[in-house]
């Protein structure tokens, strides 16, 4: 199973500065990822919280949910939050960080992450296609760790 | 609708450094701000919250919840959280930040706030009377735009 | 008696970027100030200098004309004159700092002020209603002081 | 009382980084801490929590539930956090910081702490005898009050 | 057709710190995304240098050469060269940004990307599969155009 | 009606590190700029002061004056004035920024220039001869207008 | 002889970014230098190269070639070159430094020039009108040294 | 004769900050600095200005007027006039700065003046007893001179 | 053996800014960790130097000298000598950081350590308390490596 | 008495860079400091050492040698030494900083000194005669003292 | 074999700033390579480029070529080249820096080599003796590895 | 006579961080310089010590011992000490600096040195044979000096 984790705000997808994140919502977005998880044959848990908490115990209890990926958005947590990238560092299951839109064409205080060095890797400014990417990255790999 | 909702910490009002932020509490500066509202025609709604995320969500329904304006006292998510700056961006209705006391006067990490540039516009140092400053300016607002 | 002193450039207030600022002018807000004095029973005197020396002496010479509160401000000069904020910690009245435009949503040199740590505190991007707000305080604390 | 205070993924100590943090688990350090407790003839009170909220509540309601000191390991937030900063400044009992490992040691955003400023002091880099040298001096400093 | 673009070094690949880099060379590299071109029905043309000059003329030509799309990986001169920035922001075709290894995760100069802020988005720290998700959503935006 | 500006320490030209700036007085300047502009066809109107404020008037005023371009060497000010931009990009007129030096080999803080962003353009280092190109690109700007 | 010495990117000219860099191409910005130079009586010989090791022989060679000056715009290069900068004060020839945009306008790293300080002068954002107005002063120059 | 020039908020001295200026006014330390000139057998010219054109002009005139040396104290335009410092270096007579109180032990933007690297040396916080000492040593050099 | 090395002006302690030190003095304090030592059943040398090159020489020579373990307050050195570090790291005996007083409570270039992340740990901010936690933990290492 | 204390280098004076310090010797210095001291009836004891160790400790021992001011030349270790900031702040006795050159207008790195803001004031690039100043004012306080 | 590749501008050797180089040329330098060469028993193949692109690919093919150690005078690109980094650290012959000029007696921007880190030594300032010294540490490392 | 100085920690040789200094001694060291000492002709003079003082002096006397050359290797001082280059800027023999290990390659605080730009050059990182390249060197400019 793969873990789509969608951080602060993304709730107002479809809705928030639409020439930047365009139209679409967070419940288009969360069913584009369980149909791309279905056509790649595997299972994809969808969830959104604007709590850091909440992204963090989502985090630590992903193995134990039979998680073998996760996507992360964390969005403007994404540039603050040093407790986030510990969870990332301290769990065994591959991490992708995705951004929709491109960050490195913002403001400067979102040229940094402080997930990006501890992620497997990052996708960025590619919007709903960087999440199939991810989730193809992350089939694969459980593909070849399960064979 | 008007909403005061009051960030970290300021639920210890009146008992914290009391040398910087007087003896009055957080109950009187919502009776105060409710007050003010009565005498202005208009109703203020107020909250208090040491949870990002749930200033986040209050910042997210205020305006399914009628409001037309925001004064929003982040108290020390104001220099740290890119994630209420993109909230207050995603919304909207005007908000205007609040300080109690002039955080320009005190450590030097305090002199920078994330919510400033996306904010209407900011009051600081001026105490109780802040708050009434912007809830009389949002209320004009309220009237120019009713009209 | 409350002065108001308006720095470099806001002379041009209606004609320079009025995408900015507007199209009122200082005339405008002059008279405003004025009639808001008269509503809130105190005498409001306006002055506008270009000459950072001129607003040194202004600032020397008005407990002794009989200021009880200043509004000030600084245009420009906030973001360059350590001889401004000398002149604001010598004297012996609050000084209200305000700003018509949101100078935090602007470029990175304007979002630093030498006055604002030794003001009593800032009223940043709310425009005319600015000046008006920091009347309303500045008058309360003459009355508390005479009373 | 001496109320013992983890922040974000120590839930996840003896599986996060164990080459960092050792095999032994939360629950193992909450252990030690009570024991040592009552060698010291106090009561210790372990809690942890991932949100940054409920950690500000715990040091906020404190004093009314007894405690006479507090050992706060914060985690990732020790770098982050103004709240948790304001939260110590604002209550009335000392608050030693510790850390497992040495901070010193790691990436240089782990350096600087927004806490170290407003606690009695650090202990850093001396696994749980840190939280036990800090719970003595805790003790001692009960003890002095209470004479 | 989409060209692919890689710049200095990256003819070691195979060679060069195969801990960082794996053992397949640029040969695998380029016949991958052929291979990967064929399965998604458009041509791919590979080219490599190590010359800052010949990357400029490639990008300056790709239009007039059919490419509708662009996949580059700059190698060193990603976070040294303004002129490469200069020739992505100044053509009229796509093009994404791609790093095999994660370089958040490396030394802190290569964090900063001239290309990043002009380029549609950026895939990092996914190896092989990084050029195949640039590929696949480089064709679809090629298809979206030509229907 | 071209207006050229010379602002601080101008006055010294001749008298002043005459290694730097040469041994012509302002004088000798003048006469230039006022010839250059016979042979333009043109009206040349020199100024120097030390007083930022003068310097700012004479911007204010320089429309309605008639002038319909503007050589500003600010000497010091440029440096340092948010007030001299202010103006520049306050009214309506083209402004050219020159130096007789190549403020470029000299000190540090003589290499940001707060005006150049808001001017037209600049001419650096050249001497009597910056103030001709820019008077002849003024002029030239001047008859397109006109035509 | 003058050399004018265009680099990376100016062949785009016309076609790249027209809203900041104009419709005309290099060819024209080429015969206009080629035709300025017959109305100063002296002759100009244009290249252009995307090659910062060909721009550095050129400079090397001009000498040699018989120019007694040099009209550099290097692009990118000029913001990240010190070969560049060591080839300009390595060469005896003045060498005039010119960008046809207001670099000073733009991103804050093209604010800072590795060329400047070695060059005799710079001339920036004043379009073609830049080219003439070097030509005609390193042609003045070369007058006076004949004489 | 010896020039004695005191800058910006100086007029205030005795009522500014008495406990970092102490009680003495403007008018005490003028009349001191002539009668130590008396003692020394020189004449002492004391002059005042909140004025930077002003102070920058009377650095201009000092040697037409007789003055042998300068005694310097700028005040808060210390810390930002780069063209006081040009006035300094541009005229031929030796120039001490003093100040009053002990810059170094205040806020960090006065830890720098940019008059120092120019002046023949500088006396900072030993009260009036600095410009007795200047005086003294500008009273030496003239006399080295006269003989 | 546990050695004590106490650096620069702790020869001061008990007169020394006795606001920030208290009145005890080193005598106090190293008889304090003598009679520790008796408690933890391990003989404690304690010695304080203000020569940088002699704090080097001891922690050179402590392992042949019998030392298990050392406690090292290194005074002003700590923000300042690459030296001891190197010394730190070359021995082969753990070392503690110790500081009386809470060194990221005072200027910030005290918070800065050029001994931490080499040291075993560090505690500050603890008193005399801070030397007895570190006797602990050394001691216990001792008796670890002994068993 | 007051002790005369110079440091590192100073013993190299009239033999070291003579085109910044003249060709006077230590023992020149030391001579005219002991002669302005009987002059001044007070006697004065001349110090140099290299050690730094040794100047602490000079410092440390000066009030119980009879000292009743200092006069500090700390050479290189002004700008590099927190142990002699410290006991500078750690005695009882007034310090006068002194520097024979204008460290102002030489590298950087000599703009700071960690001296400055712990002593009475100081006095920078007036040669010899800066310490004859320095004596004179710590001269008079010994007096006012003792009356 | 040993390679010597110097590369952007010392084919000015001779000729460029010969107070800085010196009057022997790049011709004197390669003949001294050589005849040292045969003074230690092993070929000396020296290249000279302007191109970054050509010194990648001579760095690329040293060790096919032959070659068991590289000296490398990058010039400019020293400060500059992540590329050619990358190259030394991709290849696996050692590569030793070498310098002409004391680039830490010269501006700061010379200060930074990208290359040191990644080479085995660098010799700096020494002229062409430094060229000399790493040929003969070269030539014995080759010898110890072919023993 | 050449001297050599070795500074702080570098008598821990063989024993300290074996793995960046290796198994020799610094009585290898010295054995091995004064060997190739003989081979060259010249006497060498082999010191160390961990005293900044020590290190001074040994600098300030080297001429009138008879040394013709000083090779210096400072150790943890070459990072933090304006007195030593002062020392070595005071005296008239050439200094060449010495590091063992590649400084370049270790952290950030050790890729500046004090010293290097007043030195001769530097060699870095090429170990023991670094030192026989300074000696070979500084014999030379004897012989030339002597010739």
């Amino acid at each position: 199973m793969i873990l789509v984790i969608n951080g602060p705000n993304l709730n107002l997808l479809g809705q928030r500065e639409p020439d930047v994140y365009g139209a679409a919502t967070l419940s288009d977005l969360e069913t584009a990822c369980e149909n791309w998880g279905k056509e790649l044959g595997t299972e994809v848990e969808c969830r959104q919280s604007n709590h850091e908490g909440q992204l963090l115990e989502w985090l630590h209890g992903a193995e134990a949910e039979g998680a073998t990926g996760i996507i992360l958005n964390a969005g403007g947590y994404t540039h603050t939050s040093v407790a986030l990238r510990d969870a990332v560092s301290g769990i065994n299951i591959p991490v992708i960080e995705v951004h929709l839109s491109n960050i490195h064409a913002r403001e400067s205080f979102r040229h940094h992450s402080y997930l990006a060095a501890v992620c497997l890797g990052s996708i960025v400014g590619l919007g709903f296609a960087g999440y199939r990417a991810a989730l193809h990255i992350l089939v694969e790999r459980e593909t070849d760790t399960r064979a």
